[in-house]
């Protein structure tokens, strides 16, 4: 792995830190648009794939049969922040499924803001499976596996049917060959396989137009980027990048993080899918990346522009909140970009 | 900043990110023992100098004008965890200054550890200056201003007395000309300056040893070296890598975190100071490179191993608590410092 600089760290006037990187774009024929560092490595996609993983539930019909809403098909597709509305929905997913949040795999975890954690801290409670970033995702394969008519436990086990069937819809969005060997156990305890990310750019090029999908998948791909765009704020939370960029996008975007600098996206309006990953696993860099590449790809309008301004060039603050650096695309990526679009 | 990749993080069998970094060991002579990467770029030594920092504090008889305590001399030292116990030992070097915490200028910071978070939040508080990190740091600064006779106010400022005897002395140490044009913002709002990596090792050759330096400075370097050692816990807290170092090793070794990766460290027996950097700012990289450097440069006890071998392979947990992977050095990392040792 030796790629590109693409994101410094400053203060006052040195470069304190730096993220390397690496990114694709790839569009409906499965050709690179851009690509930049090497995107043929093998990187785990991690959270930045829940939407493709909740594609079996919607295809399935069981989302259907479930009675699932917008806001939480949403939350199978988010790396949420914890708060109540998301804990909450999970709760409800795993009612509509018969089931409760001892049925969750996935392990606990504090929510992410302070507040919400206080939250819990002064009912004396402390967080379970509901309040971890997957819950929804992990009710989505509990409520699969109840329609499929299979054993729940074990369902992230990589030889339950649920995952099988998942790292099948995998398998055919990327036309890689997902195999042992490059399988890990993800933070929330289910499969995760190395896949090149080129392979995966083009899956979401493909999610977000149905171009190369069977009219089944299409419809549940669309169905998924819908309720995504309908309920940004169920697939993060407060002031979290991936609900801002599709509250403020209104339709035109669909983004998503994963743990270790995994960003995934796609751009319905180009047929472009997006993947990239920091090297060193910073979400403070995959941010900046994705939302320079977001920059460089669309015409904005003044709010558009207003918000990727912000994200691409976000301060670094004292504990007094007083500016003392940036973090910022740097000019030989912003010139690589440049070169490799159209 | 082209340094070499020397850290890895897997997941399953797949290297999934990577921490580039550099490394400065450098003998009390100032001769460059070992380099890894380039030692001579400048880069913010943070918090990993704040021994340095205290010297003036001690060489001034200020410490001893104000009956400070080895804990109250290891906090000034320290980025601590802001545990009850460090955040009630500032309030005590306040109230020796005839100061309180509305005197810190450093800004508030929640406790770094949820059970400490929880104390202040059941008892309906927020966190203050006291809970900050540097709390230490800073109340020293207070106490020394204090002593001074100059005012308090601004001694966060880069041409406050205090800030500009601190400047002086890390300028003799280090043997380097601090300028503006170096010089950033830090966290706690003091100024940093970015400092060639061999200088800042130089200086903790120096620090655990007093070769060099004038016997008045000699003197504060090793109480200021004891009280770390006689108090590892007042330096971080509970589970935190410089106090689980400095409590294992028994006086052998001084080591101390910084933020955006920095660490430093001094192994008296050797007259070794140690500064490294991760070029992407993770701690949990800049770790594992100060234990792989320990492992190195020392002979080791049964228990001394034990507590390096823990902290060079750290584990990656699932939020089940199931090992994932691992953080390690790669092996071109400990070829490079197997080859550049005597």
């Amino acid at each position: 792995m030796d790629n590109p600089a693409l994101v410094d760290v400053t203060r006052g006037s040195v470069t304190e830190s730096l993220h390397r990187g690496s990114i694709a774009i790839v569009d409906t024929a499965g050709k690179l648009v851009c690509g930049i560092g090497d995107v043929e490595a093998r990187v785990f996609p991690r959270s930045a794939i829940k939407a493709l993983q909740a594609l079996p539930l919607v295809e399935s019909g069981a989302a259907d049969a479930l009675d699932l809403t917008d806001a939480e098909l949403a939350l199978t597709c988010a790396s949420h922040s914890g708060e109540v509305v998301h804990a909450n929905a999970a709760r409800v997913m795993l009612m509509k499924a018969g089931l409760t949040e001892d049925d969750l795999e996935c392990g606990p975890q504090w929510p992410k803001r302070m507040e919400d954690a206080a939250k819990l801290i002064l009912a004396d409670e402390t967080p379970c499976g509901l309040h971890n970033n997957c819950s929804g995702k992990h009710a989505g394969f509990l409520g699969l596996a109840r329609v499929m008519g299979v054993d729940t436990r074990g369902y992230v086990d990589p030889t339950h049917p649920v995952q099988r069937e998942i790292r099948l819809v995998m398998e055919q969005l990327t036309g890689d060959t997902l195999s042992e060997d490059v399988c890990g156990t993800d933070g929330c305890s289910i499969p995760t396989y190395a896949t090149p990310m080129e392979s995966f750019a083009r899956a979401f090029a493909a999610f977000c137009t149905g171009e190369g999908l069977e009219p089944l998948r299409a419809d549940a791909a669309q169905r998924l980027y819908d309720a995504c765009i309908n309920e940004p704020y169920m697939v993060a939370g407060a002031g979290r990048f991936c609900t801002r960029v599709m509250e403020g996008f209104r339709g035109r975007v669909f983004v998503k993080t994963g743990a270790e600098g995994v960003f995934c996206g796609a751009v319905p309006e180009l047929g472009f899918g997006i993947a990239l990953k920091c090297d060193d696993g910073a979400t403070r860099a995959a941010e900046v990346m994705m939302a320079t590449v977001l920059e460089a790809l669309l015409e904005l309008n003044e709010d558009e522009a207003a918000l990727l301004d912000g994200l691409v060039n976000p301060p670094v603050l004292t504990r007094r909140g007083i500016q003392a650096g940036h973090i910022r695309p740097r000019q030989d990526f912003l010139a690589a970009l440049k070169a490799a679009l159209p």
